[in-house]
């Protein structure tokens, strides 16, 4: 239990660390009044966002809460569960706010120092993106910390072992809160940036030919407010979620593993918490590496910025060795190298999608090259390289799983699905999870400075800074995309492997679902008489629900679940496609009627562009989302729990790929284009390069909204079944 | 016993119709001299290709028979292996070969009727293409024929019931022959046609603005030659592979089901091959009802080609009441409302191919609409409306399955997955697959005669026939194309089902190949003791290998099996990509260098683009197919039964909403091209256009190389598990 207060100060740390740097940020200068006023637009426009985005999902958040109340009442679920999910998702929400408040405040502030240099530019962005980073490992500890206090006084059980398993059960439904919150913001964030981002460079870029983010274009303002709605909050609520799901998931599978072992099983529980808090302070550190000499040009940046990520990596490697020695694992070294297959495989991932993403390598530029052809031989190549990419990712995660698993339950190669060994092992891919994400405050700097560098590009251009300026942010944006592929290698890494330990809370939420409607028995018909729910295993439960590949409603699940990656995409797509149409129609509309608009006497109309796209966001974030939590319910009520196995699975399995290959094809567009605007192939302007714009511009949903938010929506849908297994239970009693 | 003989009878009499057809096809005039020639042209590069592919084919066979030979010689698999492996090659290739001959005789002829009036030009097309749907249906029928005559004659076994279930199971294997052909064909044929299609259009229409089929565009016999080869001769073996499948899965599920029950049995193994052989007489009836009179309108076309469709489709639902109650089976009903769920399965998957992808409804009348604004937002939507239309295929499968597996085991809801229910259950599903597939014979012809119509519009074109001869065949293209999609959802429909019933085959070989190692029982570790091997069921092996869904090996094998069908089509996108460049260039190179190609004076080098088309698809088609047939392989000695099972799972649930995906994508785009054709939102050569040709082009490899060819996919590596399951259980052993 002392080894448990570690999380909480850690938690203060990081916040205390994130205000810390915010305080530092905000006394750099925002440059002349032209920034300061191009800034408060953007920020008004984002936190106008936002509040309408909080109203909306507040609604959803609402009508959910009293619904688990009503289980709640009904004996389907404990009393704090209607708590739990509400402070998920204002946590997450918060999470989303400051690093947006930070980011919005930050962008001419880094113009401004770009001014000065290249070093002093990548400070102020850095740092403000720390903030961000800090702050969701911060307050994910604390509701983590203060949702495990609060329980362990008051939640009482009879049974040895069986408290900690109810309190870690409970608390995943904070990660169901955080994880609904997420979705919405990434989806609805998602379609917001787009739809601006498609439509400025649809009309601008390539029909008026004016350059990105200039001022005479109507949705230039609505386009940076997207980075900061999409990119900033919806990113940092959806590793919000990551973060906590990981370590929650991963704790309820340490309390099941060792439910029979009360000595282990509160370490096992706050293994994963101590290793997140380790990587919070290493996370500070490797932030106060991130620095160079002062006229550096972007090779030394680069490795200042490595430095950073490499150090805190290395030495949470290390220290996982400590600290699993030190609560006195017995199988200490193969948990500590579970921690490091899952730190390995998230680095694999992200030099892969940095191979089949950047424009240093073949696969990038064959993308650019097939423009010679036309906009057709770009998509067509770019999603074939996209759909390829998709084997790094998976074997190595299917190499991280096996290896977690193997590593937790001491090689027992002939045993490894025996009772106890299939706990461990699940509990070695958990905390294989927690390792790749334990030093997410700096990863997640890494990927947050981004967007603030390319805002801060914007506000450049709209108020004439001038080349130098320009191309700085330039590189520093360029700098971010590099170390977000490590980043987004972790994020989506760690999903896969969070969605299996979840598939085993599944399990056993369904099993204190039916302690808690008084089946105390698991009756098998084939010989094998009675095993006591107590007792029973992981396997016992999939034999007693039959949940075999061979079972229709498993093979039904599994069709539905696919179908559900596919289904969320193609509405997310579409959502963008109709929002970006009408802000099209809108940009063209002002070229047309609002006189001198182009030579720069006409005033557009931005706020018009803004209310567009947030509207259409808001309309179109809802009907995937609920799908999201909708389809795991009626898949339970009407397949039972062999059903949900099959959709959770399903789901898992194509969405990941589905996820990688999405990401990859648009991240790869977009270098396509970049490449083409170096000057190779023709550069600006040419034929070739008017082709690849057009791979960018359908890349822009690949890797913005859809694809990141099937990462979210894989673990959703598992936190929904876990949330409503109570409901599948009592259902499949009737 | 004599019920068998109805099948080779029917096969017989399947033949001799299609030999009529074809004579009577042969008598008709080819034209004019030039017209001769082109189709000369045609049928010669079609010819020589096949030639080329059949090579490399027959050496990928040889090398697998000779694999096999080894396996056998080793006793992993029994002798007759390598011989119905070849012969199912054999076969396949036999039927796309002769569909092909008939399909380019047919095309001057086409054209040549059509000259006369509209119906005389459907009768010549339509009979062309039943001859490809006969040929195909009797000579699978021919093949399973012979196999079963001889294997009855040669397999003895000691134990009653299981000689059966050995000759089904080995039977099983001419199914990989098959499929491997058909998986050739179609990932070559494809490449093929959409490497020439897309690089005729690419230059000819969009860059020079010449129409389609011009014969100043050197890629346009390599274009008429495509349509053969890919939808033709692919077309022919794919079918041929999952009619002979579902009825071999089928006949293997009977014999295991009834494996207790001798008498019943024979039956239970005849029941899909009948069924099958009535849908022969059939669909022959039906072809005949395919007349209308001499100057009847479209309308009555299509009424007239609904009619032959409807008649077999309705009279093979209620024969199967009489087969079954004939037959003796004590739940005759049930199993026919099984059949019936299959065949109304089809059609609704049918229905809603048409709503998603013809210009009469909204989601593709949508697609042009964003056209508005650029290729890019109609590639987005495009993408999104596929996505999303992928939702009622994976429901009505899903109601497909559970109905007729419930139909199959008497609607035991709660008893519905005890040891012989789980068998009949999914014997109701393969006999559900049949029942799709059963009237083939016509439902082929109305898929086989689009292409016939389409080159036949080309030879028009080429030799000016006059717009009136080509407004005929294109309506005749266009009539088809609304029949196909029928018929594609009955294809894609079946093939979701039939790789359900392999599953269960799989386990069935799995365990003969324990048992031909001298394995005799299953010994539990929880204290069930041990179970017999020859009395134990599908539920016991699921048990002892522990293929549950929380077994890291099937959630590893689950992800490889998702990345499989992404991979897949990832690579055959690319060689499509990469082939077409080639064509492009070479045509703009003939553009450039022949002096007066355009203004019709230059004679176009067709043979180069023939060539190059011709060596982009040998050397793509290699790596992609044979990745096929090496990951299941590789995937049984890493992973074992657990691994597999999760790899088919994975690769089926993702791979069939891929392709539904793919293919309904490419549709949509397709006829949202023909819409602004005929000119809606600014009709031919505005900008709406040009964007709609973008999007029509990026569907080509969609529609036609990668979608189409995942079907196959996903059943070749069941097929493949299945022969190898030898050697996966004597590895496991070692």
């Amino acid at each position: 239990m002392n080894y448990f207060y570690l999380v909480p100060v850690a938690s203060l740390f990081a916040l205390g660390f994130a205000y810390y740097f915010f305080k530092k940020m905000m006394k750099e200068s925002e440059g002349t009044e032209q920034m300061k006023t191009i800034a408060k637009y953007v920020r008004e426009g984002a936190m106008s966002y936002l509040k309408q985005q909080y109203k909306v999902v507040a609604l959803v958040f609402v009508i959910l809460a009293a619904f688990f109340s009503v289980m709640a009442y009904f004996g389907l679920q404990n009393n704090w569960v209607p708590f739990a999910f509400l402070t998920g998702g204002f946590f997450s929400a918060l999470a989303g706010f400051f690093g947006m408040k930070t980011a919005t405040y930050a962008s001419a502030r880094t113009a401004n120092a770009a001014k000065e240099s290249l070093n002093k530019g990548l400070q102020v962005a850095f740092r403000s993106g720390a903030v961000m980073g800090l702050v969701v490992v911060g307050l994910a500890l604390l509701d983590i910390s203060l949702w495990y206090l609060i329980l362990d006084r008051f939640v009482e059980s009879a049974e040895p072992g069986h408290k900690l398993v109810m309190i870690t059960t409970t608390m995943l439904t904070f990660g169901m809160g955080a994880s609904t919150q997420a979705l919405f913001a990434r989806v609805g964030g998602g379609i917001y940036t787009k739809a601006a981002d498609v439509g400025a460079d649809l009309v601008g870029k390539v029909e008026a030919g004016i350059p990105e983010d200039d001022p005479r274009n109507p949705a230039t303002i609505a386009d940076n407010v997207g980075d900061n709605v999409g990119d900033v909050a919806g990113m940092g609520a959806d590793l919000y979620e990551s973060y906590c799901g990981s370590i929650l998931a991963t704790a309820a599978l340490g309390a099941s593993a060792f439910v029979l072992n009360p000595a282990m099983q509160a370490k096992a529980v706050f293994a994963p918490m101590i290793i997140a808090a380790i990587g919070v302070f290493l996370s500070i550190l490797g932030i106060f590496l991130v620095r160079t000499s002062e006229n550096a040009d972007m090779k030394r940046l680069m490795s200042a910025l490595n430095r950073g990520v490499n150090v805190s990596a290395i030495l949470i490697a290390v220290l996982t060795f400590v600290i699993f020695y030190l609560l006195g694992f017995e199988n200490w070294m193969g948990l500590s190298f579970s921690v490091i297959s899952g730190l390995l495989a998230g680095i694999v991932i992200g030099q892969g999608t940095e191979y089949f993403t950047s424009h240093s390598y073949r696969p990038t530029r064959r993308i650019a090259e097939s423009g010679k052809t036309g906009p057709a031989t770009v998509i067509i190549s770019g999603m074939g390289a996209g759909m390829i990419s998709t084997f790094i990712p998976v074997v190595t995660i299917a190499l991280a799983i096996l290896f977690s698993y193997l590593c937790a339950t001491g090689f027992d190669v002939r045993q490894m699905m025996s009772g106890e060994n299939l706990s461990m092992g699940l509990y070695g891919i958990g905390i294989a999870a927690v390792g790749m994400l334990s030093t997410l405050g700096i990863t997640l700097a890494t990927d947050a400075y981004g967007p603030i560098a390319d805002n801060a590009g914007g506000n450049a251009e709209m108020c004439g800074l001038g080349k130098e300026v320009r191309k700085r942010t330039d590189a520093l944006d360029a700098l971010g995309n590099t170390t977000a592929a490590t980043g987004k290698g972790f994020a989506i890494g760690s999903a896969a492997l969070t969605a299996l330990a979840l598939l085993a809370s599944y399990i056993e939420e369904i099993k204190i679902g039916m302690l808690r409607l008084g089946q105390t028995v698991l009756e098998f018909a084939d010989g094998r008489g009675a095993v006591e729910i107590g007792k029973a295993g992981f396997a016992d439960f999939m034999n007693y629900y039959q949940v075999t590949l061979m079972n229709p409603k498993v093979l039904v699940g599994v069709f539905i679940g696919s179908m559900m990656a596919f289904l969320f995409c193609g509405l997310t797509m579409n959502a963008v496609g109709r929002a970006a149409q009408k802000m099209v129609e809108e940009v063209r509309r002002q070229f047309r009627e609002i006189a001198g608009i182009l030579d720069g006497n006409g005033k557009p109309d931005y706020a018009r562009c803004v209310a567009i796209s947030t509207k259409g966001a808001q309309r179109e974030m809802l009907l995937p989302s609920l799908l999201a939590i909708i389809i795991p319910i009626v898949t339970g009520v009407v397949l039972g729990v062999p059903g949900v196995m099959g959709l959770l699975v399903g789901g898992l399995g194509s969405g990941f790929v589905l996820a990688v290959f999405m990401a990859n094809s648009g991240g790869a567009w977009d270098n396509a284009k970049k490449y083409i605007e170096e000057g190779n192939l023709g550069g600006k302007g040419s034929d070739v390069h008017k082709a690849t714009v057009v791979g960018d511009t359908v890349g822009d949903p690949f890797k913005d909204t859809s694809g990141p938010s099937l990462n979210i929506l894989i673990k959703l849908m598992s936190m929904v079944s876990i949330v409503m297994a109570g409901l599948t239970v009592a259902w499949s009693l009737l």
